[in-house]
């Protein structure tokens, strides 16, 4: 059967456009013994997959040119050669940006589809979340009281992450990029305080002022400004989870600075740099908790949903202004 | 008795001079019980007492303007009040930059200067000692066949932080300030291999061609550029510990450097900042361990002495144009 998909067609040298994205037609092979045929339904765009675009070493493998991109993808089966799944099922894979895609059983998850949003499988119930989970709980660890900052809070990860500390009895403060996600985060998602860093003239300052004790945990999904800001507040024995450094993701080359590393050495703080895969063995205990969690009510989360197949890149693109509160999601009919 | 001491004239803005020093006559009062009238014999100066010249909130209290700077002192009993000490003793203990004090006896440390030379309870056996022991063995735990880069390598901590990681196994290259500080870190202290980033066009490129697999274990302490050169190069999971950051101890304000924290994600590196004060708990076993490689012949040390009270300053500033091989110690006759 013909399919339509998304193959990287040159690799961005700064921010990427659309341009980098080639729609294209392909052919799939018949079904062999063991494989689906898989429909997407809800595609997750996130920020790490521009380190993909990259050709340089990192901890993912870079996209090849003239191939599909592929991530993590909700999809329906339209026909089963394997006594895994039937036609029908829900599961949950690293897929390609296509139409429709051929897989092999072993390496889809079935889903339940019918208490939550099929998207919460890329988001919080998916990498974001458990991302969120062991960065908090296995890394961050604060305790009762503790003041926890998190920069893009109001994202896929950093919504969670924050309501994680609230559960574990911190205080906690987001950063995000509008006063609608910073009244979002206040008033949906309970943190304590919010600050939109496009309308700070200090963020240091204004740190300072609602963290005069310090900040005790700081779990970091931009970097840049941001982070010098919350890392000038840094008490003694802060944690640091590294998690994103979105606001470099585009960057060609290193961005000057000024150096934090005086100030992590004289308030003795431990940086992670953290990637949710060196945590394998963590995800069914993050799924089980995450799920009791969501279904207690303790947590809550949101999508960004963008309708259409064609609108994959504009939706990835998107990422990188902020143009998400929570998980973005595409959504295919 | 009428006594000569060093007091903070004023706090430094920037490098430090003989000016912030002030050397001044004082009188001293009779003992009292329990107390003892010492006099220096070798004087400690360490980079970190940069950092209590400044009025900033830090690890250290800041020395006060017009008082006696305070550091590590091995001093000998002149007169004792104190059961717990006879004339003739050697101690060590934090004392006034002055030609004699009189200090309670329960500050003190009876030390034997009969097998090892007085100074090394300044060095090896002392703070550096210490923190190079808990740095590499608590927070690097290099493993045989890793690669070990130590900046400040022929200083008083990164001689034997290289040598500590030498004798787990590890593969040692040493970063220093000169051709004979190298020679002295290859052929003296059993390095593998030491650079010479004065003589270096790119130390980032020099290492990559030392460490084609990557460094497992930096140990910091000078920060700065050459902090920058190591972190191009690490390998994943490698592990950091903040030790020092004397290239910018006398920035006036923190220095624009090309961000590293990009790396320090994508390579799930971790970075502990470390003031061996932290781990006070694990002195007992430093001493016990270092006092046995020492007297194995595992350990070797070397200290650079320069002679007489007065050039207690000089020395001290000696350290931030790298005049030591090893520990920097004053003696005093």
């Amino acid at each position: 059967m013909e399919i339509s998909q998304f193959v990287l067609a040159s690799r961005p040298l700064g921010i990427p456009s659309i341009s980098n994205f080639r729609l294209e037609k392909t052919v799939l092979n018949d079904l062999n013994d063991g494989e689906v045929l898989l429909k997407p339904w809800y595609i997750s765009v996130d920020p790490y997959m521009r380190g993909r675009m990259n050709s340089v070493k990192s901890y993912a493998a870079s996209f090849e040119v003239d191939k599909p991109i592929k991530g993590a993808i909700v999809a329906r089966i339209i026909e089963s050669k394997s006594n895994s799944f039937s036609s029908g099922d829900i599961v949950v894979g690293t897929l390609p940006w296509a139409t429709y895609s051929i897989e092999k059983a072993e390496t889809l998850r079935k889903v339940d589809t019918e208490k939550v949003s099929p998207g919460f499988y890329l988001g919080i119930l998916g990498m974001p979340g458990f991302t969120a989970y062991v960065g908090m709980m296995d890394i961050c660890k604060p305790v009762k009281g503790e003041t926890v900052v998190i920069s893009g809070a109001a994202g896929a990860v950093g919504i969670v992450a924050g309501q994680i500390a609230k559960i574990q009895g911190a205080r906690v403060i987001g950063i995000a990029g509008s006063d609608e996600k910073c009244r979002s985060l206040k008033e949906q998602f309970g943190f304590n305080e919010a600050l939109n860093y496009n309308a700070s003239k200090s963020l240091r300052k204004e740190l300072a002022i609602l963290c005069p004790e310090g900040v005790n945990v700081y779990f970091d999904n931009v970097g840049g400004e941001i982070t010098g800001a919350v890392v000038a507040n840094l008490d003694f024995h802060a944690r640091i989870a590294l998690c994103g450094q979105i606001s470099q993701y585009n960057n060609s080359k290193p961005a000057l600075e000024y150096t934090i590393l005086p100030h992590l050495l004289t308030r003795s703080v431990m940086l992670q740099g953290f990637i949710v895969s060196n945590y394998s063995h963590r995800f069914s205990e993050a799924l089980a908790q995450l799920t009791k969690w969501l279904n207690e009510g303790k947590l809550k989360y949101t999508e960004t949903i963008v309708e259409g197949f064609d609108n994959l890149p504009e939706a990835f693109l998107g990422l990188f202004s902020g143009k998400n509160l929570g998980k973005m999601v595409v959504k295919v009919n």
